[in-house]
């Protein structure tokens, strides 16, 4: 079970269930919510509220994400500041050139297109920013079977260890498309994580690719359980992930950062069918 | 419709819909999600990533969040500055104390409960700093049949204008039980505001309600589509909402939040059932 993990994600809380007939008292499965500090030589560089479990992986994806690193290269040291009720903050420290990156770009992503002054962030320079997926190390020429996309969220959902039991966690896991094509979907799921945070579960998968040093990426799908948000777009453009495989709708923003990136963007995978946004022509036999 | 808005929060992308047997291309109404900087007196507080409209009213609900602002009298003037693409921020000016809160604390929620060398965050200190939603106005001794709080749900997705179409927005809508006890619930839903982000949806309804500065927030539910966070409660204790009726789970420190502050917090609204996590007292001929 891919997505279980050491620490626990859920507690037990004992609730009033109400029926239009009456109410009872009973225990029900809660998914944990509880900040975290992430600091870079000392210095904090955020504060999440995210549900425990793969802290530093959390960590370096996010770093991955805001282009503080780019491999587990730009890492000396991470590890996890424990305090009475478990993990409090993760301490990372830089090599040199990463050091210099953090020092000069602080919360990139939005930030850089912002102007400093007036604070309006211009949407086409936010989406050329982001880079192409083939120049982060994803292979434009990737071709892979529509099944096997469709196949994708039952896939994640039967790896997922506490989503049936909460209801109240997101997931996101990275799928290796070279093992036999992805066709066995449950084989191709690396690695799968949850978070109370979409973008949290997002780059606790990509920390751990990144922590592994994973040669697959380049080839790989992220499949999310929610909706497609800018961000997490980006942060699968950053990582040079092809596929974006969500349950759900993305946004327009989402949609826009994927062409520009040429990522494809898949949508609403439900029943046997789904919706492409962009980057196509990964599909084989495609044309209907 | 009260969910409708001047301003469009969807768009149309032609898409290929793809099921085993093929693929076609169609057109597809998707959610605009756009970012949107706030400003105070000239200075940048906060860039944030939503769907256009109810700007004004985003910007407001999250300055009363951030307690910048306790109500309308601490704003002198809110504008939107508007470009070539719409409304690109909301210029806010504040009454001389809201300014002087504003410049000793930026981004108070988080940052003022953790660390300032280290980052960590206190979990008590975060729960503590929660106030009384009875000291924020809220009617300690409302009391509300179970009924009314199981039809919330579904009259604010009557209420909804574009959900139905994107499936790409989350909803938050404000009811005033004072209105035939809001067993009418959809003519008790005084105001429901759509947004990619769930915070976003609720820092509207908050906004128009302080901006219109309603008398009845004291009696009032919040209803949320998704999943209920700590910072969605800690946005309640702060306006004096004293119910909150989501449709999906909570998480543990929204619970712990919502028992702090004399919140009723409710779950999994569904098929005539409820779970009740907070607050229980405020129902309506309790115990089964």
């Amino acid at each position: 079970m891919l997505c279980s993990m050491p620490t626990p994600s859920t507690t037990s809380d004992r609730v009033w269930r109400v029926t239009q007939d009456g109410a009872a008292i009973r225990d029900e499965v809660v998914a944990i919510e509880e900040p975290l500090a992430i600091r870079i030589d000392g210095v904090v560089a955020s504060v999440t509220m995210r549900t425990p479990g793969a802290d530093r992986e959390l960590a370096i994806g996010f770093l991955r994400a805001e282009r503080v690193i780019s491999s587990a290269d730009d890492v000396v040291h991470a590890a996890a500041d424990t305090g009475a009720d478990g993990v409090d903050a993760i301490d990372v420290r830089l090599g040199d050139s990463a050091r210099s990156r953090f020092v000069t770009s602080r919360r990139a992503t939005i930030a850089s297109t912002s102007c400093g002054l007036c604070g309006v962030v211009d949407i086409n320079r936010l989406i050329a920013d982001v880079p192409l997926v083939e120049r982060s190390g994803g292979d434009s020429r990737l071709v892979v079977a529509a099944s096997t996309l469709l196949n994708l969220p039952d896939a994640m959902r039967r790896e997922q260890a506490a989503f049936e039991r909460t209801g109240g966690l997101h997931a996101a896991a990275l799928v290796d498309l070279g093992v036999a094509g992805g066709a066995d979907a449950e084989r191709a799921i690396e690695v799968c994580r949850e978070d109370v945070g979409r973008h949290n579960a997002v780059d606790k998968v990509i920390g751990w690719a990144t922590l592994r040093r994973v040669g697959w990426l380049g080839r790989s799908a992220l499949v999310v359980s929610g909706r497609t948000s800018f961000e997490i777009v980006q942060k699968s453009a950053v990582a040079g992930v092809p596929i974006v495989v969500a349950v759900s709708a993305p946004s327009s923003l989402a949609i826009d950062c994927a062409r520009r990136a040429g990522i494809t963007l898949v949508g609403f995978v439900r029943a046997g069918a789904m919706n492409v946004y962009s980057g196509f022509e990964r599909l084989e036999g495609k044309g209907g």
